[in-house]
């Protein structure tokens, strides 16, 4: 028996009472379009520097999901958030434009699901009513971060993934007494005043509650280092990590994959994927069950012929998917229980030309879909 | 009355079971000298690289730390750190040799007591038994990231502070059942089996109770953005954010500022503090009162005669001296409350080209040194 238990058990089961998704130009052209929010129409997003454009986006994002949970900036305790940014710098500016208090946070691409443990954990013990949390990224203020300016038009091998241009937001609460705006579907919505359940009304007349979003449990990852020095092969360097997180979590939990309807990592894409695959199937899960439940952000958010080589990166993939596609299937029944698991490389700028590989970190968190307390209502599906 | 208070309370107020801090040549040189438990000969601390001596530092800290509270690291939940390199990589080298669970956090200097309100969080809620947090910064590495390359050998202007080399380690736990093997004086230490409290004997054959650390409740700051634009004036661009964090904190709590024995900013330095000082008196805190209990990490470290300007700055700074100084002063209960109050400067190598100014950020942590339950043990000081 280990001493330490990675996985924290969040008695409360804190709600994500909303979310909200933006993606870029080329995420909005991809197979998740419908998924987002919002897609924009041009990534500077009517900013004149790339790093504004992000801030903007990630600004956006908390702003749009704490209106739709019926929240003001006044009634949160803290935002969580990070970017890839040097210092943080999305976040920092969204932070100051918002008022909330900040803590930042740095899990390089797993920092969507490192701010969700850690607001689970805040409004799960108490400590908080409500929480922000959030993500971003940007393809071009990553690239001339971490690789080359785009004006130097240089050459992507294949195994090279895309940072999406993305931020995805969502609003933590440990109840959900007057909440609930939030919704994703359905042409007229209506509130009950004292449970705050949405209902939705389809055509026929039929009156549908909206499940409820909630954070069940966490595994917080170690930092795993296969040894990957190559900036190129981000999948490569961060599917240990994700694997090791997953069984670490099976494990402790006593579940196995397909305890899950979506086993979901962060940002592998279709080199990193295939290594989760293969690696599962190493350590004993059987092939049919990592078929049926297991999928990455970063192989869903772009379609192969969009020239995105490997599949999509950056902390805004994860972030997005989670926010809208992951959130809102579970917010529609289709998606009951869900295993997110967003991957980071901590991939630093000075590290490679000192010798030192990229060591990979992934942080999981379950969610489950419950229905609401408006079950006997006529027409209101389980 | 506000909706939101920034303020948590830990109900379980989980101990500060040990700690260690490390000091550079410099630092070490200075009037804090004999509160670091280990000072640097010679700061490359056998690495070849300056970032890498710096992630040295910050895991010996941590070991040390932990062998002095008595914990194997298969006994620690998590580790909450941060440095000021970018993409964190003192903190991720070092937690990916420890192989413990991983949270990264980006407050720029004030990561330490951002690390130290999560790290209670994570303990007071009963999610992990034992959490290590812990920060660092080393002069070489920052000047080059933030600055110019030492090889340069640029002109320092005179409120410009000095990056210390330093780092801080703390271990948390919920409870002290079987810890505090940590100490800092007395000739010899005993253990009571049941208690886990330590015994100071003293030459003379009385027998003292250590003091016990707890943390009793913190306050999460706000980005506060003071307009500053000079990447050489941070303590100016701190002092708003450490004063409304502050001046928040007491409001909450319904205290006076002499509520504490000390209460201690970051790392303002010389400018920063007498900021500190004439926005403290604007708000109505008598002249007497700030001069008796206020300080400032950055104005403490180093005797002006070291040629180091405005003082200390570096998230290394506040770590060690919270971890040495202050923590090593409330064991001895020479300090009984203390508010320590880790300043960040959100100061982007890239924003202020775009125009933008420095934020900053505060987050305080109020500690109390409580007795042990030895007081009715023979020569116990109470």
């Amino acid at each position: 028996m280990r001493a330490r238990k990675q996985t924290l058990k969040f008695r409360n089961r804190p709600y994500i009472i909303s979310a909200y998704a933006i993606g870029g130009k080329k995420e909005g052209e991809g197979p998740l379009h419908d998924w987002f929010d919002e897609c924009l129409s041009d990534d500077t997003y009517g900013e004149n520097t790339w790093e504004k454009s992000e801030s903007r986006m990630l600004k956006t994002a908390m702003t749009e999901c704490m209106r739709r949970g019926g929240k003001t900036t006044e009634e949160i305790g803290a935002v969580l958030s990070g970017d890839l940014l040097n210092q943080l710098m999305s976040s920092s500016f969204m932070a100051r434009d918002l008022q909330i208090p900040f803590l930042g946070m740095y899990g390089a691409c797993s920092t969507m699901t490192e701010s969700l443990m850690l607001g689970a954990v805040l409004t799960d013990g108490g400590y908080s009513d409500n929480v922000m949390i959030g993500a971003s990224s940007h393809y071009c203020t990553a690239e001339r971060q971490f690789r080359l300016p785009l004006e130097h038009g240089n050459q992507r091998p294949p195994s090279a993934q895309w940072t999406a241009t993305a931020a995805g937001a969502m609003l933590l609460s440990r109840g959900i007494e007057g909440n609930s705006r939030d919704g994703s579907g359905g042409k007229e919505r209506g509130r009950t005043k004292n449970t705050g359940t949405e209902l939705r009304i389809d055509g026929a007349g039929n009156v549908y509650a909206q499940r409820q979003i909630r954070i069940e449990c966490g595994t917080i990852g170690k930092v795993i280092d296969a040894g990957v020095k190559d900036s190129n092969q981000m999948g490569s360097a961060m599917a240990p990590a994700a694997v090791d997180t997953i069984l670490t979590h099976l494990e402790e939990t006593g579940r196995t994959l397909d305890h899950y309807d979506l086993v979901c990592t962060g940002d592998l894409g279709f080199i990193g994927k295939s290594i989760v695959r293969d690696l599962l199937e190493d350590a004993g899960v059987s092939r049919k069950m990592i078929a049926d439940v297991y999928d990455d952000c970063g192989a869903m958010i772009y379609a192969p012929e969009q020239d995105i080589h490997s599949g999509g990166s950056g902390c805004g993939c994860s972030a997005s998917v989670f926010a809208g596609y992951v959130y809102r299937n579970m917010k529609e029944g289709k998606i009951g229980r869900a295993l997110i698991v967003s991957t980071g490389a901590m991939l630093s700028t000075i590290s490679p030309f000192q010798g030192e590989s990229i060591p990979g970190i992934a942080h999981a968190i379950s969610l489950e879909s419950v229905s609401g307390i408006m079950d006997r209502q006529k027409g209101c599906r389980k």
